[in-house]
């Protein structure tokens, strides 16, 4: 078994996960659960992290530490500026930060992505660029369409090893906030069951039909009017409401100018990675589902890229 | 001075308004403040309604009270079903439903109106029909636009005196759970102040533009970029907001196969009829401000045409 060269730590806003990973690229051990950044008071995030990772590097010398996510934002330990798009493994190693960890030496800072534009709004990722990294390396190729999905969902464009573009979509936020805080959860089970599959998949087609962004304020209406004309049984609403959202996403990020015929899920929560596929092959789209660990694998690459296992064996 | 004929009273779910009607149409007296139907238990309603109109009914005779709004809801003081669309004042009239309110005698409830046609998600309305009558009645035309801003606004199409369709956009909530709940509410000041014109027209062109339904959660999520790259000051993020969506739900309510040149606002608070006038102009469109009071002259039209009014004077 190829011995450990490196930690690399996904730490983002409400949750942390390391993972100690092989010269090869074989993932030895995870720990997850570690404390989110805003869980960490300024300070606290040397602690933090040796608390985690201290026993790793007393058994196996001084590791490099890679990290990604909100860690390298201004609420994180340090603020690493973000890149611009167009960029792949080659620019993100060349900016990757260098941190003094005190006790812990140095550890290196992925830096996020930004795409600023004429034309349209700014948009950003921190973490997101490592993963799809990871994602990509898996696929043996080196272009695709990778999505992050959850309370900020993110869809991303890789050509010829870079992200070249990408586009945040609040949808996870959008319905936890119409769920929770206006007419509708009058309407809806206060407990949020297991999806009801016909409902969710309705929602989808309602969602990704064609029309014009306004459309969309129209069509979460309707899913009061159909609970109120019995179309949809009060436990399906949500179901209903949520297929709506994606179905929306999905359609926005897959057709038009942006039309693919399959993309990659990188999943962070298998529910979410369910819904997903079952929207996808509502819109007769194929999706494929990213290995696991994809925060790990593309920290991985980053750190060869950086020469920082080279120079742990030199 | 013609004498009062009828009380019109426009009573929804957090309101009631009473209006004292002279036979030639003049608006003689109101009175608001009254309970919405949510606050009234069952039981409530007569002694709810005696209390605001019982003076007028002692000075004036036994007038004809003609109720819309909410009050014809399941909720309310009698369900009175949906009348399908399209609907005028003859077909309104016509179902106009009389209710035994106990010591005040007969009172008169108008239907709502419901569409529920193949191919979209059905859509109801209960008290903008007789707004919108009333708003008709006023132009002089048998045709137009007519747009009720507000929680769920509504956008109604008429043609020869009939409401032929109409569509309910859930913009008001929608901006409110996500300016309340969501992590775009972090950005902004706790405080609504007014308006920032400027940052709401910026809102209104960008949720205008063209795109799909699922853009519309990409350009919420915008919202919180343009903050973090300092293109919008923290106090314009919820200006910004809400023209994003009344920008969106206008260019869909007005644009493409629904194409107008101009629209009349029935107004219910004079901040939304400003908006909406802004957002208007913003995208070079004509909107006309109907008159106050819109419910009690459509509540006229419809006891006129139903002969309440004619038989109170045999």
């Amino acid at each position: 078994m190829s011995p450990p060269a490196l930690i690399a730590v996904d730490w983002g806003t409400s949750s942390m996960r390391a993972t100690l990973v092989a010269q090869d690229g074989a993932l030895l051990a995870h720990r997850a659960g570690g404390p989110g950044i805003l869980a960490v008071p300024a300070q606290g995030f040397g602690p933090a992290l040796e608390a985690v990772v201290a026993d790793w590097r007393s058994r196996h010398g001084a590791l490099a530490i890679v990290l990604s996510g909100m860690i390298g934002s201004r609420q994180g330990w340090a603020e690493v500026p973000y890149l611009p798009c167009p960029a792949g493994q080659a620019e993100l190693a060349r900016a990757i930060f260098r941190h003094d960890a005190g006790s812990l030496g140095q550890v290196y800072i992925v830096p996020g992505l930004s795409i600023d534009a004429n034309g349209r709004a700014p948009d950003v990722m921190r973490g997101e660029e490592t993963q799809i990294l990871g994602a990509l390396s898996a696929t043996k190729s080196g272009d695709g369409t990778f999505v992050l999905p959850g309370t900020h969902s993110k869809w991303a464009t890789v050509k010829d090893g870079r992200i070249v573009t990408f586009a945040t979509y609040m949808t996870g936020e959008v319905f936890a906030a119409l769920r929770d805080h206006t007419i509708l959860s009058r309407l809806m089970p206060a407990d949020h069951a297991a999806i009801n599959e016909p409902a969710f998949k309705q929602g989808v087609a309602a969602g990704a039909a064609e029309g014009s962004p306004g459309a969309l304020l129209q069509r979460i209406f309707s899913t009061r009017t159909l609970g109120l004309f019995d179309k949809l049984s009060a436990a399906s609403l949500s179901s209903y409401l949520s297929g709506l959202l994606i179905g929306a996403e999905m359609a926005a990020a897959c057709s038009g100018k942006n039309r693919i015929g399959h993309f990659h899920i990188i999943a962070s929560a298998p529910t979410l990675t369910e819904c997903y596929k079952l929207a996808a092959s509502t819109l007769k789209l194929e999706a494929r589902v990213a290995p696991d660990d994809c925060a790990a694998r593309g920290a991985l690459g980053l750190a060869r890229a950086a020469g920082l296992i080279e120079s742990l064996k030199s």
